[in-house]
């Protein structure tokens, strides 16, 4: 880490700084050019509080020369990392599609879909049980019934499942799921994060809504700190003025994220846009600039002709989808 | 709850709208106008995915007629609520000073702040002992010692005490704490807030970085749907484009937030600007916009010199704040 | 134009704001329901300040039932509009790539440039004139010198040309200019818009950094309102808190600005990254989103070894994208 | 100005980069660490883009050591600016209140309104004439007409006049204005901004929507550049995610911009909240802060009793503004 000094800093407050600094068992190297002083820390920084260091008067800013995440950094893992859930391969040069309802309605409704969609190209079963939702009064999710369906419709089709968890003490209902997903809004639930370190099984973890891509990585660290390095990155759309949209898809993060890190990178065009018809251009364009993967959601029983406009495919929309990205693959990988 | 139709609308769409809605147990009432038709809906709107309503092709827009918290709100319970902690009162026409470190360190430190700040006009001593680091590798705080040194500091000065929690796991520890503060990173915790509506103990919450007043309240209604009615809410800063400051200070929330709730307002200048020599203009700005109290950082041992523009105020600084906040607010009683 | 009347809303209140509503020439249409009251409003709105109305005590909400933008609306025009521009189509089933360097910088340069990506693919020449420079003492273009050597380059190499104006006083000297830019900086420089609009000469206007997609087409329309029906949109990324990226490029407008809007839309990959080695990813990406077109930085003499990373690409780069953006073409034309 | 270079870098990349720099007429002063690299430029950095050096693979950030605004900045100015228009002091220890209607509408209603604001406190009189409006639909405002009805208030009550200008070639008309107002929607119009700058008349320049401070010091720059030093900074609220508000109220930015610059700091909190109602208490907030006056919208004839949530106050409402405010004045002053 090295910090650059105001020229204001005066030959005393350098001293006391470096006493400082030296007190809590860092070298330090100072370097007085004609206008400016720059302060290298070497040893372990974790000591220091850098937003204290950073807020001094005689420091004009901080720069960490090496980036804080360690276990995420493809500077020390120079391969993509693959995940292989039952089998199946999740990053490197693979393209999985994660698909399914938002929530987890009846044995009927998850089997329906399932089936459908794995005709059509989907390998991976999604599905809500526990469910964030911002109003107490909102339907909360069938909990751990929906799990349950979830297994069963596993059972049936042989297709691994991933469905999302709220609170590390429901962590015994996820031993039959295949990836625990983290949303949006625990992104930075440090306490949940640390307790998935903790386990075998992986992750996948969603960016937060006005989180940036620092964060993500910081919080897949969280993770990786613990020993679980089987993490699954999720860009799903950051809230920004645009009102036509509920959220702007950053795809700019798919190569980024690929370039910082070895972690798979998966795109989720669903939540996003909130309308269907905006979902399979974003899909396209999402595997167009690199994806892993995608994550859909799909329904079988829109209410009736009414919901052209939702968020969720139709099984027909679906499939429709998952060729025109395969012609997208095809096309970058020739 | 209303739904404004798109001129487009069909009568067959209607009549399936109308359809549905009726199978979901509401009536339906249709008004039709010239250019449009507004569909209102009577009965228990919770059973409608209000999401998917708004998202059908046919539908301009959804309103709520009423808001969709009901015990925050101030139509439902239009006096100030006053929150009584040991006789302290918050709320109403009360103003009370939340002070102390940002983190617990050891037993002389947090009995020197508190003796310090009590003298000067703090009412309640606060310090960190969980503390949500963004890096794993970061200080976690001292965790159970550091609410044990809480605990001692309150037994000695008789101040309240107030410290965050992150895992509600955690809550058999914070017995002897006096008010449990959620943090910004956790307001959309959606299970550690059900569990604070367990328990029969004051709650501050703080708004998240990027979150609306409308979810700050809908996160307050979780703690109170389940029977615990002593919030506290807290602006802290928001996450904006401004780079000088570290958040933005949104003292619009002050008069808002008591126009559409009765809970008390406290402000927290120190994390929004990052800058001690910003927290004393904003303290004085938020006590003349209105606000029920103040939570401010207060440290005693600087490093040296060097901390003048750390976002922690010294015990002087604290008392000269304190001063000037009062005249602010003798200002405005007159 | 409808307002959705609070529940509280009295009867002389509703009679005070309809004879207000009638002596500024409007029909008055009220529909009360159970729980709600509708005002419908028949008439010229343009005589109504609509915010001022929305905000009013009594009223909830006011709600346009058609859109603000007419020109640009693909409701009254549902064909994609086709920009001639010296034979050259722009929009439909057209896709043309806009290339050259940031600045236009001497005869060499702009020539060698433009005759490299006219055979990789380029079909339209950029440059940049006058440049709008955050401080006023960073270079501001070669201004009248840097047109003249951009139409010598348009008349040595036969592509049309497009370079940004930033003051209406300066058209005469755009006379050879094939396309005006307006930056995102002048997004909402109505004054220059205006003037624009009484030209006849397409003119490709830019997103502003931090405006929504119903402000772009309002812009286009102040254009179009003015009888110069030859706009282009284009995207060129919005402000976020990311800090990886300058900007973030937000794909979901190419699809959603070609449903409400009939004119081409165009994506920028070049300023919103910032990085050249994210815009081959963005630019695949934007093409299978469904893009109109491209425009892209290139440079041919960067500072030798250093610039891998700016956000211009060498001629080689731009070939390589130009190859790699066409079977994406091709992937989703078949 | 320094660059801080890649750990990755190689001898043969500092070596170009050092002739690079060179033969662009700056000193390069190296100063290598253990762990890193420092490159200092002295000399007239103008000639350096900036942004293409920051974007080079092997550099890690570039700082600049001195800040880009000059004539702006108060380390070069010490002491406040205080700008004298027709004897009335604006900066310094002084308070002065903007007020008027949003738009001038009739000779009557500006009298009318000024009369009765100069009494309850106002010492400038403000009034749209030329408006800046989202759509080309929407009233544009009475244009020269208005400026001749605030000319002839002025002549009435001795109170100098501000209005928006959006036209450099609208300048003959504002030879009787006392201050030109610049909009948030032009900050950043540089071509406007430099013609104002060979003037010689007060400008009051808004901050915009979603503008740092950083960038509005330097958009103060490009006025003062051109010799005029009388530039008046107007915080009016960002751009956020809240939509209760209209816009969030940037209050940490008046003692900030008082640190960072020598020119006076202005609120305006009837744009940002857009309800009268929440303008008293951000006025007094404003004050608080240490702002050396306020911008209110007033107006004389709002439509009977509808328009109690509208943005203007009543000059009954201003009145009660004004002795609140002055309260908060004489508070911090004692």
């Amino acid at each position: 880490m090295i910090a650059v000094l105001k020229p204001s800093a005066t030959r005393e407050q350098i001293e006391n700084l470096t006493r400082w600094l030296e007190g809590r068992g860092l070298s330090v190297h100072i370097s007085k050019g004609e206008f400016y002083t720059v302060v290298g820390l070497i040893g372990d920084i974790s000591q220091i509080d850098t937003e204290l260091l950073g807020s001094l008067e005689m420091i004009d800013s901080v720069k960490r020369i090496s980036e804080p995440f360690k276990s995420a950094n493809r500077k020390f893992h120079p391969d993509d990392s693959v995940i292989d859930v039952s089998g199946l391969k999740i990053g490197g040069t693979n393209f999985q599609i994660i698909a399914g309802p938002c929530s987890v309605e009846s044995p009927e409704q998850i089997l329906t879909i399932a089936r459908s969609i794995r005709a059509s190209g989907a390998t991976i079963l999604r599905g809500g049980a526990f469910k964030p939702r911002t109003s107490p009064y909102d339907f909360q999710g069938m909990r751990a019934d929906g799990i349950e369906l979830l297994v069963e419709a596993k059972k049936q089709t042989g297709m691994p499942i991933i469905t999302e968890i709220m609170n590390a003490n429901h962590l015994p209902m996820f031993e039959q799921v295949d990836i625990i997903q983290v949303g949006a809004r625990n992104m930075q639930n440090f306490e949940l994060l640390k307790e998935l370190g903790m386990i075998r099984k992986p992750v996948l973890l969603k960016r937060g809504l006005a989180n940036t891509l620092l964060e993500l990585l910081m919080s897949a660290e969280y993770i990786m700190a613990g020993g679980n390095h089987e993490v699954i990155l999720c860009e799903r759309g950051i809230r920004t003025f645009e009102t036509y949209t509920r959220n702007t898809l950053d795809l700019l993060s798919v190569p980024l994220l690929r370039e910082l890190s070895h972690l798979p990178v998966i795109v989720d065009p669903s939540h996003a846009s909130g309308m269907a018809r905006l979902v399979q251009p974003m899909a396209m364009a999402a595997a167009a600039a690199g994806a892993h993967g995608l994550m859909i959601e799909v329904h079988n029983d829109p209410p009736n002709a009414l919901c052209d406009g939702a968020q969720s495919l139709t099984p027909g929309q679906f499939s429709e989808m998952s060729e025109k990205v395969k012609r997208i693959r095809e096309a970058i990988a020739s």
